[in-house]
């Protein structure tokens, strides 16, 4: 077998077999492959696409490349929930209380942000002494313990698909549906979830633009996922405008816990808990995703859900009290006011400008090496939809330096669009996929 | 500029500037841009292409990135041919001393053979004695005196596409058609020739099987070597069935002297003399292909063209006397004879099979590290439209050994097909496109 006939094979748009992914993939795993070989792949990948029996063959491959978690031992159900990725998204730091607050547990792994989108890791570790480098042992451990664990992946979790994507990020092959699919379902089905809930994010603030790509990536998890026998469910939601009020590491931290108080902004709550439903309706719990949402909002209402995150936030290694004490005065000693440049309805609060706009600030960043700052972001006064005055204070925002706010000044003010007429409702959720 | 950006700018079918072919190309070249990205581009190039512009500043750059050859104190015109690969092609060898007999310069640099096509350097690597890599001087100066020399590209013709072919090899993103112009143009106007004539081949033993693509190719060739400023005829020449008697590396040297003493057979006879007119024609010699090849059959008939071969066998290193003896003589020990299975007329005799089995037989070669025979090939008594009867010896083959004619033995029988009725008459010459 060789590499360059797989490759010409999959650039004639013919169906790779078994043998032929498990031969590629694994030699560039183990060296023998060389990675413009692959690079080469990818792109006639990017071009001719994969079936659903290559696609779920290469997430096979990428999860063998490395362990699984091993959680038995611990009494499941475990479920989990998947972003694509998105400005303002902090569900997952709100979902994981809340769920376990039902008993479900969630083996949660998180990335960090990158270019215009956030990152979990990025804001937990905002929390001062929280730790998102547990051990295997550790994290076993806090998820017995508190319901939940969240922390980065260990090297030892699908290795090819670490390899795989530091590639595609710098021979512009991310953008394909069946790479991406086999890069997210090889590293959750690794976590040990029995059932994946995915948010598949579509609009300017997403990795998809388009909601019929989204719509097109959503059925590719949920077919790939049902495959391997994994219950899945997919919701496809809107990512134009950021998510909540708030932009920014520790500001998400404490827009979670105005959330697990049951004071969340509307948008923010409304995806959180839809999500939380289809959490519930896979973990067992509950039949439909109407009867899953309605034990969410009384389990947020007993108080529950943000004990068992502050109890985590000690397991993890910060103080629970010290991060109470820092909510509201936790922020970047440089800081500006962005003021509506006329009178009208705000109508855009576009999330990849945003995004950008953070990358300046220290929200976020261009390398995976470069450091973020736990006290930068910007907090949305008004939203889309709202009236404002010329001159009314639209955003507080915080950088990095003085420097950085001139950065991402034109890019907020660009972000920021302001109508005469009151524009439509936006729809949050799009639909629904499941296998 | 980052080359990710290119990668993605070609992805999506838009067209590069200059100055991003000539940071991409120029970077692979010095080394800082990695394999790994130009293979990702230039599987994008397989798939979107590129525009006219586009391939005339990937040659120009190609070419660039090494030294032109300085003809200047020769007096000209210079004009060489150039043909996409085949089977039997051993027309270089004779058009060479033909041309020049008519006062036509023609500076050749050719390559060794690949896969199941021949090269025309091991051809005249099978002379005793004969040199193929020339220095630049040494070139110049056989130009000079014989009016033609034939050698292997020196390390300082366009680096450039020496380096992105052997990663094309490899990534299957050879079947390019920008991709394939700008290797042979650079390569070629390198040489200093004024004037091209290609001999762009269809068929199965053919780089393109399609007639179709070659005329693509050949359109392609002929309009971006003219906006280079050469002047440059193109033929579309068929490659179903092996050219000429002969198939081998002295095999086909005595095929050429054959050609060069007017006796060679019709259809290589009929290829040669349509190039040669054309090679006349671009030289000013003559003004139509018609009066060019009236000049070369004259011409050979005065035996010009073969004293000046025997000249340059001395000039290169050999013996004409020496090679004369060899002639009829000079054979692997290791032979077979492939008889006719059944009577009937001889309706194909499949070039790509024939040249497979030259690889075996040792012809050819599947890794350019591999040693070819001299001696190995084969002879063909019986040609496509010959009737024969069951029994009748078709070919005699010579092998490097016992086990390579075992090798080849089920390519060359099925390459043979025979049929009860006379097959049409085969047109050699489809097209030829001229800027």
């Amino acid at each position: 077998m060789r590499a360059v006939d797989i490759i010409m094979k999959k650039r004639s748009g013919e169906e790779l077999s078994r043998e032929e992914i498990e031969f590629l993939i694994g030699g560039y795993v183990a060296g023998t492959i060389p990675d413009y070989q692959v690079s080469a792949w990818a792109m006639a990948v990017y071009f001719q696409g994969m079936t659903p029996a290559e696609t779920g063959v290469l997430t096979e491959v990428m999860l063998k490349s490395g362990n699984v978690i091993d959680l038995s031992g611990i009494s499941g159900p475990f479920v989990d929930k998947h972003s694509t990725g998105g400005v303002g998204d902090k569900t997952s730091l709100i979902l994981a209380p809340l769920v376990a607050s039902l008993g479900i547990k969630d083996p949660m792994m998180s990335g960090r942000a990158l270019g215009h989108t956030g990152g979990t890791l990025d804001k937990l570790e905002s929390i001062p002494g929280y730790r998102t480098n547990l051990t295997v042992e550790e994290f076993r451990e806090i998820i017995q313990k508190d319901g939940f664990a969240m922390t980065g992946q260990t090297k030892e979790i699908a290795p090819a698909d670490r390899l795989l994507y530091a590639l595609r990020d710098v021979t512009a092959t991310v953008e394909s549906i069946p790479l991406i699919t086999a890069s997210i379902l090889s590293k959750k089905v690794a976590e040990g979830a029995e059932g994946l809930v995915f948010d598949v994010k579509y609009g300017s603030g997403a990795f998809m633009k388009d909601p019929e790509d989204g719509e097109k990536l959503a059925r590719s998890l949920v077919n790939t996922g049902a495959a391997m026998g994994k219950r899945i469910i997919a919701l496809l939601t809107d990512m134009n405008e950021p998510l909540g009020n708030m932009m920014g590491n520790f500001l998400e931290v404490e827009e979670s816990l105005d959330c697990l108080e049951g004071k969340g902004p509307k948008d923010l709550m409304e995806v959180t808990l839809e999500l939380a439903a289809r959490m519930v309706v896979l973990g067992g719990k509950a039949k439909t995703a109407q009867e899953g949402r309605a034990m969410c909002e009384a389990a947020l209402a007993s108080g529950k859900p943000r004990e068992l995150f502050l109890n985590n936030v000690r397991s993890q290694g910060g103080n629970p009290d010290q991060l109470l004490e820092l909510r509201g005065r936790y922020r970047s000693p440089f800081s500006m006011e962005i003021r509506a440049p006329r009178s009208g309805y705000i109508s855009h609060i576009d999330a990849y400008q945003i995004g950008l706009a953070g990358v300046h600030l220290g929200v976020g960043r261009n390398r995976t090496e470069d450091v973020v700052s736990p006290t930068a972001g910007i907090q949305f006064h008004k939203r889309y939809g709202d009236l404002v005055q010329s001159g009314d204070i639209v955003m507080t925002v915080w950088g990095k330096s003085d420097q950085s706010l001139k950065d991402a000044k034109p890019l907020i003010e660009g972000a920021l669009q302001i109508q005469d007429s009151k524009p439509a409702l936006r729809t949050l959720i799009r639909k629904e996929i499941a296998s």
